[in-house]
């Protein structure tokens, strides 16, 4: 695709994938010179999420190659914009899934730019000029002030970075549904991935999920038997699960009014049968990843209780391997790429 | 099976389904005697729901042959149990899908029945004594006075018997998303069946839906550039179709934060595609027909705005007939046999 990319004179080392082998490899290209309203973030860590997988893969029809994954990205500042306020040289930054949006519709002056029809992400997306875009699987990113977000210093960046995908696209949902404050409410939360949860096909997950990460309870939902005596157990659930899945006996699991909330992105239709949908005034809703507003606000709410993710740490070259454990489920609970170099790996 | 049935003494002829052929004959049966806290009923309509072809041809796996179907029933109270105060010989009534709850959880308290986990339907069902029940293709009916509508004086018996199932299977949902009173919410409707629409496969139904039932717009759902245009237009769908379909392009009609309420139930799970789920933050819930209080609620709004169904009248020797037509779609828009006999057809 030949795009128009008149100020693109910056020359960044990065990894990207060539084709639908989805295999990394390194990758030089531009980025845009620091517009009036951009800041420039020197890389340090960025999270590996399964839609980067999706995206390598092309599993979505949708990947232009070569594709520089990442849209889980701390980093400092190096350069501002004259119109930035906001931010100043040598901020510590986070960079999540949006790159751009229309600025004008009702949902980008509500700062629900997530759900503007206008938005493009941080990367595979179509900038403002007509650049592809692309992500934090790079030393350097240009980025819009107006998705920034401020990491606060409490937080280590690498177990920080995660947050800035998983983290919001959990956040937003909860808030959403008046968890935050209800704390009355009961919440399941399937698939043990980038936060916690209670409802898993792994049961050797149990243990660690209820010590150490808090859960009050596990399920596991390949047994029937367990699965039986949560019925019309939780108020709300949490479906962070890619993979194909039936919502049948998680839809069980909800009270009369219940919402279950899907913010994982499988590449075919979710299977929903309509008998424990209608017997149970369930909804199933659809959330994705959050507004800079409450991107920020989840930022600090997680400074202010010390909440960050579990990860992995990995040097760039490990990416293959890092995407194939993650397509195989191996992985405790994000991998993170040191792109700066800066840990001790 | 063997199920006790002490007192079920009554001699009841009726038109069952004896076999997953789905074929319907008449059918000599029981019934209980009328209990204290019973109402008999001579049955006068009983519409054909989309959910009798269900169970006829036991779609579903779960019906108990013979089955007497019927649950859009009208009658006339023959007999009135001691316990009971609000009805009385002569009454104008109606019963729709429920026969027994359990009386005593959060939702029978609320008057919301169709929503307890005890619940028993009017046919295919058991009920307290343990009987299995059988519905309105019969000539007489014996249910508890807990589920039974009045009819309003002023509707015809026969165009209000859809208003049981039917009518308020779409009330509830419609009373749920505040639409009632909410004037300018835009609501779309798919399957021009029991009550009115505006998305539909069939072409053919436009001018009778805008012209004589009162729709604003008119959908074709399988015309890709009207349903471009229709993006993000509506809060609301009520989505009443049984027969498989994807709801990714309707889905897309929504705006964000826009609710679909699925009341059919086809008998394989709905291909519910995550993206328009997730980028729009959109809703699919599920509705199963409603509780007491609505159901009456829902009639006296029907009469005090003289609301009734466009019916086609059956005798009961065509309801083969009338079944097979259905399964085809062909009926506008609701059969109803006349099980008394007292209409001229």
């Amino acid at each position: 695709m030949a795009l128009e990319t008149p100020n693109h004179t910056q020359t960044v080392a990065g990894w990207a994938a060539y084709d639908s082998s989805g295999k990394i490899a390194p990758y030089i290209f531009k980025r845009r010179e620091n517009g009036v309203n951009d800041v420039t973030i020197q890389v340090m860590y960025c999270g590996i999420c399964h839609t980067d997988l999706h995206h390598v893969k092309d599993d979505w029809g949708i990947t232009m190659y070569p594709v520089v994954p990442g849209h889980e990205i701390t980093g400092v500042i190096t350069k501002v914009g004259s119109n930035v306020k906001n931010f100043k040289l040598g901020d510590r930054v986070g960079v999540g899934c949006l790159a751009a949006s229309c600025l004008e519709c009702e949902f980008c002056k509500n700062s629900q730019e997530n759900y503007c029809d206008q938005i493009q992400f941080t990367y595979n997306g179509i900038f403002w000029d007509g650049s592809i875009t692309y992500g934090g699987y790079s030393e350097m990113l240009v980025a819009d002030h107006r998705y920034v977000v401020h990491v606060p210093d409490n937080l280590p960046m690498d177990a920080a970075a995660p947050l800035l995908c998983a983290g919001i696209t959990v956040f937003s949902p909860m808030k959403d549904c008046q968890l935050l404050e209800s704390p009355g409410k009961k919440v399941g939360i399937v698939g043990l991935g980038g936060l916690v949860t209670v409802i898993s096909t792994s049961p050797s997950k149990e243990n660690e999920a209820k010590q150490r990460l808090g859960a009050d309870y596990f399920l596991v939902s390949t047994d029937a038997k367990q699965m039986q005596r949560g019925k019309r157990t939780l108020d709300v659930i949490l479906d962070t699960v890619s993979a194909k899945h039936s919502l049948g006996p998680i839809l069980e699991l909800l009270k009369v009014n219940g919402t279950l909330v899907v913010v994982g992105a499988p590449d075919r239709p979710i299977e929903l049968p309509s008998f424990p949908l209608i017997f149970g005034k369930r909804a199933v809703k659809g959330s994705m990843t959050g507004g800079m507003k409450e991107t920020q606000e989840m930022m600090d709410v997680c400074g202010k209780h010390n909440i960050t993710c579990d990860v992995e740490l990995i040097k760039p070259d490990k990416i293959n391997q890092a995407l194939d454990r993650l397509a195989r489920n191996d992985v405790r609970y994000r991998f993170v790429i040191d792109i700066a170099g800066t840990s001790k790996l």
